[in-house]
């Protein structure tokens, strides 16, 4: 297995200066708060020390075109594309959760204002497409399609989410569908979005998007369970910060969907409306747990992964971004755990 | 000339059900608020009898693909597309200048909140996109490709006009320049994208995407004039509209920067920071007439048509098209005023 830190170090080595160069495109207003927002800068435009995100996606899209046999550069322009794609949802993203941090520094709306994340947003997502469609690519269409596609999906599944939050109760297949959404949707085109651009059969960038979907939940799944559990100093939130907004996360809507007395506690909790109580958290951490949300969403996370690493195995492709694909898959469900 | 409103009529009958059947792909909650945005539905998804827009943009996009000799059908996904666009911009820009109604109707923000709002608005620009893609047009790519652009010109207009209102003065140039994005991007991208799917040569897009940049600046001197001097009962605004919100348009930005009494007292006053004064917008209106504004802004408007008309002249096309087109851009020059 090649180590995933130096894949993802690779990648962002190729992707950054693409992504630099066409932020440059942007008039000065939004270019600066990209920057920002991409923790390149500061509010003031001068240059940031803060660390970057991993660009996971971007890693996936180059990988994904040498899976179908292709240099990486062939999947660049989706490897832009998809990390504007996925900045363009968490501007908009912070705006409606009312979110003033990110990775602890203020969010571009808490700086500059909602028009501004607005705005911001959609000039990143029109610009994701524009790079995309410009690329030359015989198969440009195709990609452009499939980002699009992926996009909805991406807002279909916060439009769920948000929704969820007006409800008492939500199915856990509901939740599921939401998670495949707006996690699942664009790491799904990530890693298969360099295959469409090489001109990969119908199977290979299928079995891609599988993998991508698949690896998706599971991240989800890991992201919610650290949510309840995890430990602050290394998420960087604080203990227990998924119950504290009643947040329907998937193992919590699968233990507040189970029978006996710690479901139906849970579920008469979640469907609470007074305030939260803070002392009480630990004790519905451990509802959670007793009606099976912490055992089943483990097992859930290691299922996804078997069906993301079994629809890889399905497929020819060159051993190396094979092994690749699955480190990065398994970096991405243990990270922080 | 060929009677607008029967071009009009003639695409929305196309346009509409091609409209409605994308629409089907987005998620309900999406959807119920697209139709209402429409003016298809109320807010209860009851069908309405409320009039739609005259949907401008689609009937350019028709024209401009049997202006390059094509079947207006082949120009579809485009006039699909770009009233996606521009509802998107719609259902935004509601959101930031927090309007709380157009056409007489509650904003879909107003109705549902701000968050549904942007992600319907969001859904509408992914869609547009993936309209125009899958059409297996061997254009679709370019056809893309010029609508991103539009859609960032379109966006920095409205990223430029939201400064404007922090600021005490803006020249004339850079008024301009806002509403060449936020007005003439879209409408250039209208009339030439259904030549761009046809595959006409780069001269016929060219004229094309100049007569409905041309157009577009026409239309918002028009729309500016009819703001400070529009009769309300055409306009459905208030009497001196623009002027109680100290909007920098056009005929004020050229008026305030005018030598003599009336330019330098106008600009003093979109200067201040005391509320407006009520009685003295009559005097303000006549301030801008007598800095020349009213003039300027009239030439102007006759100026930029005789532009776009002038650049329909220099490339071949079929008669009715271009009929057509003149007609439709005078129609849309002269409304209401």
């Amino acid at each position: 297995m090649t180590a995933t830190p130096t894949t993802l170090r690779r990648s962002r080595d190729i992707v950054t200066p693409a992504l630099r160069a066409v932020l440059d495109r942007l008039d000065e207003t939004s270019r600066a708060q990209a920057r920002y927002h991409l923790g390149w800068t500061t509010p003031d435009g001068e240059l940031a020390a803060v660390e970057g995100g991993k660009a996971v996606r971007p890693a996936l899209a180059l990988l994904s075109a040498r899976a179908a046999g292709a240099p990486a550069e062939v999947g660049l322009p989706g490897a832009v594309a998809v990390e504007l794609v996925h900045n363009f949802s968490l501007l908009h993203d912070d705006v409606m959760d009312g979110d003033t941090l990110r990775r602890h520094r203020r969010t571009v709306w808490a700086v500059w204002g909602v028009p501004s994340a607005i705005l911001t947003g959609d000039a990143l997502l029109a610009l994701a497409q524009e790079v995309l469609l410009e690329s030359g690519s015989p198969n440009a269409a195709a990609a452009g399609t499939l980002l699009a596609t992926a996009t909805r999906d991406l807002v279909r599944g916060q439009v769920q989410d948000l929704a969820f939050e007006q409800r008492t109760a939500v199915p856990l297949d509901e939740c599921l569908d939401m998670v495949a959404g707006k996690t699942g949707a664009l790491l799904s085109a990530s890693a298969s979005i360099g295959a469409v651009l090489a001109g990969a059969p119908a199977g290979t960038t299928a079995a891609l998007a599988t993998f991508g979907a698949q690896v998706g939940i599971a991240f989800q799944v890991v992201d919610d369970l650290l949510g309840i559990w995890g430990d602050p100093a290394v998420t960087g939130k604080p203990v227990y910060s998924d119950l504290r907004s009643r947040k329907k996360t998937l193992p919590m809507t699968y233990a507040a969907s189970q029978p006996g007395a710690a479901g139906e506690r849970l579920a008469a909790w979640l469907a609470g409306t007074d305030p939260v109580d803070e002392a009480a958290l630990p004790e519905v951490a451990a509802m959670v747990e007793a009606a099976g949300g912490r055992d089943w969403a483990t097992e859930e996370a290691r299922r996804r992964m078997e069906l993301a690493e079994s629809a890889l195995a399905t497929v020819p492709m060159p051993d190396p971004p094979r092994d690749e694909l699955v480190a990065l898959g398994r970096f991405l469900v243990t990270r922080e755990a």
